[in-house]
């Protein structure tokens, strides 16, 4: 059995998340019919990143085990010819046996692109949060940096979700205004869920200057998700890389 | 009667192009209505380009003559909140009466984009021309710089189209890479129909070292359309800029 990566690229406006669900169309499960098809047998896949409903993708890592003896070349150019215009295979690798894409993962950057201007725009609106309000993204900046570093972030958890351990850890975070337009990054080992639509929200309500800075300090020590901002759309959020 | 010039922005792909037509959603129809409900009577729409199906615009630019009292600023408002979100007006102003959106335009500026990559791209795939093959970008900026100045463009223009005075005067283009994109501009006092995108097939051509690259100034010279390359896929044509 080869251990195949697969570095996979998506749009997902038209899908529920990354993860199968009965009932519903997602990535997994599309990428997953069109890999047996090549491979000839079924498939588990192993996910770096499990992306929620409408979230995007640039730099998603899977791999899967296959006994096909189909070149990693030809994985790559079959699932492109398969796979619908919104899903792209990027890189196709063969891995050692012990490669997994979530638990090798280092860690993982998320971006969030705000649109700050009057209106939204037609080609970028399924990509952005579009917010008309001028945001101050220097403060924005400032704030976000207090998150960096080892915490517990339940304040930023979805509402509901249980952890047994809250704890993650922040490598690098920062807000940059390119034109009209405002990316916040965060670099980390792991996420919970919703935390970076929960930061970005909560980063928006500092931005427009209804919270000050240290709010997002307040609300990170606070540990509870009532404290926080609201949770940003999924439309803005973007998987960008794993490392490993 | 006020004279009224809005900027107008949109994603062509889901429309027949910009001017009405029966049995078929275009641009021009649906902000017609929507200009009709705002002004509450019959509107005529005179526009600076009549883009082809599935073509964008960043800066379209029309005009209209309205008798309502309604001001700029909330017709503005007023058709972004009813416009579906792949059209948005970007400005309003009350012009001359003179003023004109076809007739006063002293050039327009199209922007053709090619992704050059081995797979397209899930985010650009409406937005570009797709071609997997190494271009040489440099060659093609040399091949379009002879098409500047007055000629009969007749070798660029759609089969079977008929014009009169098929001379037209290109006042600048290049090419230019920037990563995996190449652009081609060209900004002209006007264009035949199809002309950009058959320029750009020819291009490419030359960019695959598939014809010298005096093959354009030959194309050109030829006045005939039999002589030009493929007509470049509608999907990665824009209308940027219109001057007056």
């Amino acid at each position: 059995m080869r251990n195949i990566s697969l570095t996979v690229s998506y749009d997902g406006t038209n899908y529920h998340g990354w993860q199968c669900q009965p009932g519903v169309v997602t990535v997994e499960e599309v990428l997953r019919d069109k890999i047996q098809r090549i491979v000839d047998h079924p498939v588990k896949i192993y996910a770096g990143g499990r992306t929620d409903s409408g979230v995007h993708a640039i730099g998603q890592v899977i791999n899967i085990f296959t006994n096909s003896n189909i070149k990693e070349e030809g994985l790559l150019r079959g699932l492109n010819s398969l796979l619908p215009s919104d899903i792209r295979v990027l890189k196709t690798n063969c891995m050692a046996d012990d490669f997994h894409a979530r638990y090798s993962a280092k860690s993982k950057v998320y971006l969030y692109t705000i649109l700050n201007s009057p209106y939204n725009s037609p080609f970028y609106s399924r990509y952005v949060w579009h917010l008309p309000f001028g945001l101050d993204a220097e403060i924005m900046d400032r704030a976000i940096k207090t998150i960096v570093g080892r915490h517990d972030f339940s304040a930023f958890k979805k509402k509901g979700e249980y952890y047994k351990d809250p704890v993650r850890e922040v490598l690098k975070a920062g807000v940059k205004k390119k034109g009209r337009f405002i990316y916040v990054m965060v670099e980390a080992t792991g996420f919970l869920r919703y935390m970076v639509r929960n930061i970005v929200g909560t980063l928006v309500l500092i931005g427009l200057k209804k919270r000050p800075a240290d709010f997002m300090t307040e609300v990170l020590e606070s540990k509870d998700r009532i404290n926080a901002g609201p949770t940003a759309p999924a439309s803005g959020l973007v998987l960008k890389r794993i490392s490993y």
